[in-house]
């Protein structure tokens, strides 16, 4: 019998006794209702595999019901046994099988080949990004379009908020709230609204089924119910609540903020801190980064991932890439779009040739779409349909990097931009440049085929004959094409 | 009688009794031939006006010839004497009258309000310049074509050097040598070839006469010939030859190198000994730079005029005018072009967008033209015809400069980059952006007329109605676009 997740989440009381690696076992108890078990009740489970075990924490899900959310990442027996200070949440124990995944199961997104991504499985991530920040505070409808369009478009990733966002062309009230809130506005930070966080893990859900990773950005500045000035102590509750309720999904992603400079509210020890929660609470360590405004965080700490960063000077990709270490996502480096903001109103030839660049640097670059709408829909924030030139080139850039060698496209020191894995494939991209010819220099012992690319018009021409060390390529004299070369005789 | 000034070099011994006012007044005397005129005699004359005294240096001319070139800036009588340790040039005395100037004669270009220039008389000066360095080079037939392409195209300054050039696309041998040389390549740096200076001071004259600044690169790096490699007293020499014989043309600027850091044969103390032997010779103070190839000279240095700057990041053009508070000139952003060379094969749409950039920044921007060609005529190098797109969108900014205040335009903090003079005039320039509307900020209290430029189509679509302090426009939603606001009811 094959399980689905949603069969697992919504299934009741009883375990199931099977569940495919990678998704998630639920381990459903009653418990106590009395007080404020958000705070009052600690419920934790052991999950052994052979003689390893993992540690998980429970969350109260409301309603008298205490809920252990877990990904097995082995196949073979699990055994499971709680720990609690409420006697009827203690020391309950049970066992399950986690079976081989399903095709499209690969597992969650790891750093790879230091500044790339694989799936656990080892099949290679390539993040084509894009931004939707409020998607899942626009009610069914609308929220049921943004799917439609992401299951046609190129991305499999996207930049989301769990809180609700105030700010140009957002100022609807969101569906559910987070906490519980009175009628006068006064929210109840030790009191957490099971509805606002099933929503949350629905669309975390459909998102799965699209093979969308959901970049969750836990804080950001643009607020007006109260989330972006809790205290500390509510800071910290809500992340261990949200690790609790959402790591057993595989393809979560931390993000700890968004523009995190721009929070006044929080100071650089402020977010250490919450990365080390993050980090102690997540049993899958599961990728975790933070996202600027103008000032960077310091992405050499240890529990940073990969580097988030904004910025439409592409050039930096590249020092970044060579500086980190890590793997360099430039997930804002402005959006195709036509609002009166700089950040808003580029090209979409612009943004194309910004995600060759980037991917010539040996790093990603994530879309966002921001043209003026009459109803105040715009792609970046609320979701809906995308209007935008952009996908589709990003669409063939996608299949170009897929067909591309496992192992990433690495920068090559040379006057053109170029990335690859020396000897066996190099992609150029002459940006504004539009020489006849050009002069290369590749690893010598190989012959390589030559492919012109143009990016825009999305072709790809073969050249005639092989090629091999140094020689000179005649081209079209056309600005913003790429030339890739593959191993072929 | 007006005088010309060929009539003047050309006319023999006896000196014409007046001449314009930033023209050349030139004293030829003969005198000894003996041993080595150019080192062993010393000449000077002192030309006073009124009370004020004005000491130039003269140069023997081979032949038993010497002159002294003098360009009075006031209009009215000059009396000279000579001064020198031949007794048959010393003492002599004369006289003449400085006439008012002709209508196309400004006198020389001068630094004004700051970070702009102007000639002499106050008229504005906006240098749109082009670059062909060894275009004096070429033979007849080959130089008259450039100066024919000259006359019918937008750019008022060339950079050009003194020396011949020996890089890729120039091996041919130059017509005049500097120097004399001996048939085995051996040069004697203390023998100048008037035929040489003659011939480029002929070229200095043709582009006078077509309203052209001639910015003269004293030394480059490219060199087969010995001209790069001179001993300490050799370049001093040079220098000072070369200000005695053309610092009397008002079209004269001096460009102490093209990339001075990739010339290995001088120091930082040669090239800072360099500018003041050119500052303390030369009566006018022609304007005084250098250019680099990756590392900037220190431009703060008080012998240097404006910013001569090589670079494509044209954000760095507003920083420097805020940095040295001196004009900035981006000289060489890159060449329109196809040649293999990332620095010479930008696209003209890239080569105009990079002119708004600079102009936007508050600086000025260079052409340069590198099109592959069967014949390798290059104008960036040897001049011939122009045949990019650029040049007819780089007139079309010159008409609308030349239309903006004579003050200059300022860049004026915002995210859209801009400058002008606040309260009378604002140009925009998105660069890739497209916004569909965008908010504007003007200085209260003045009506203006707006108008969208397409720089490429090289139209200007006034705008109905008038516009004042804070105030949404609607625009095209197309990127490249600029923004002007002008005074006007």
């Amino acid at each position: 019998m094959k399980l689905t997740v949603a069969m697992l989440i919504c299934g009741g009381l009883a375990a199931a006794h099977s569940v495919e690696r990678w998704r998630v076992y639920e381990v459903t108890l009653a418990g106590p209702a009395a007080g404020n078990p958000f705070v009052d009740v600690r419920l934790q489970a052991a999950f052994h595999f052979r003689n390893r075990i993992v540690t998980v924490d429970g969350f109260y899900d409301g309603n008298s019901t205490y809920r252990i959310r877990f990904m097995p990442d082995e196949i073979g027996e699990w055994n499971y046994e709680t720990s609690s200070n409420a006697p009827e949440l203690n020391g309950k124990r049970g066992s399950f099988a986690a079976t081989a995944p399903s095709a499209a199961n690969h597992g969650p997104a790891r750093v790879r080949y230091t500044t790339h991504f694989a799936y656990e499985d080892g099949t290679p991530y390539i993040p084509i990004g894009t931004t939707a920040y409020a998607w899942i505070h626009q009610g069914d409808e609308l929220e049921k379009q943004t799917l439609e369009t992401l299951r046609s478009s190129p991305f499999n990733k996207i930049r989301m908020c769990i809180f609700p966002k105030d700010y140009l062309y957002n100022k609807n009230e969101p569906v559910y709230y987070p906490f519980e809130r009175s009628a006068g506005g006064t929210n109840d930070y030790t009191r957490f609204v099971p509805q606002f966080w099933a929503h949350l893990e629905r669309r975390i859900l459909d998102l799965q089924a699209l093979g969308i990773e959901a970049d969750l950005i836990l804080f950001h500045p643009y607020d007006r119910w109260g989330y972006n000035n809790m205290p500390a102590d509510a800071n910290d509750l809500y992340l261990r609540y949200v690790v609790a309720r959402l790591a057993a999904y595989r393809n979560v992603w931390w993000s700890m903020a968004n523009e995190w400079d721009f929070v006044r509210t929080k100071n650089v020890g402020d977010w250490d801190r919450f990365f080390r929660i993050v980090q102690e609470s997540d049993p899958y360590a599961h990728l975790r980064s933070i996202h600027q405004g103008n000032q960077m965080y310091d992405h050499a700490k240890p529990w940073i991932t990969h580097v988030s960063w904004q910025g439409s000077d592409m050039a930096k990709i590249r020092e970044f890439v060579q500086q980190y270490r890590k793997p360099v996502i430039d997930d804002e480096c402005q959006y195709e779009g036509t609002i009166p903001s700089n950040w808003g109103n580029i090209s979409a030839q612009e943004l194309v040739r910004r995600f060759w660049m980037g991917t010539v640097g040996g790093g990603y670059v994530g879309h966002g779409e921001t043209y003026l709408d009459p109803n105040d829909i715009l792609w970046w924030s609320k979701g809906g349909k995308l209007k935008g030139q952009s996908p589709a080139r990003i669409a063939f850039l996608r299949k170009i990097l897929e067909a591309a060698p496992p192992e990433g496209l690495n920068s090559i020191p040379g006057q053109t931009a170029g990335a690859g894995q020396p000897g066996q494939y190099y992609l150029f991209y002459f940006d504004s440049h539009q020489p006849a010819e050009s002069d290369f220099n590749l690893a010598p012992g190989t012959k390589y085929r030559a492919d012109i690319i143009d990016p825009w018009e999305m072709t790809i021409t073969p050249v005639p004959g092989t090629f091999e060390g140094g020689f000179t390529l005649k081209l079209p004299g056309k600005p913003y094409l790429a030339v890739r070369f593959h191993k072929g005789d």
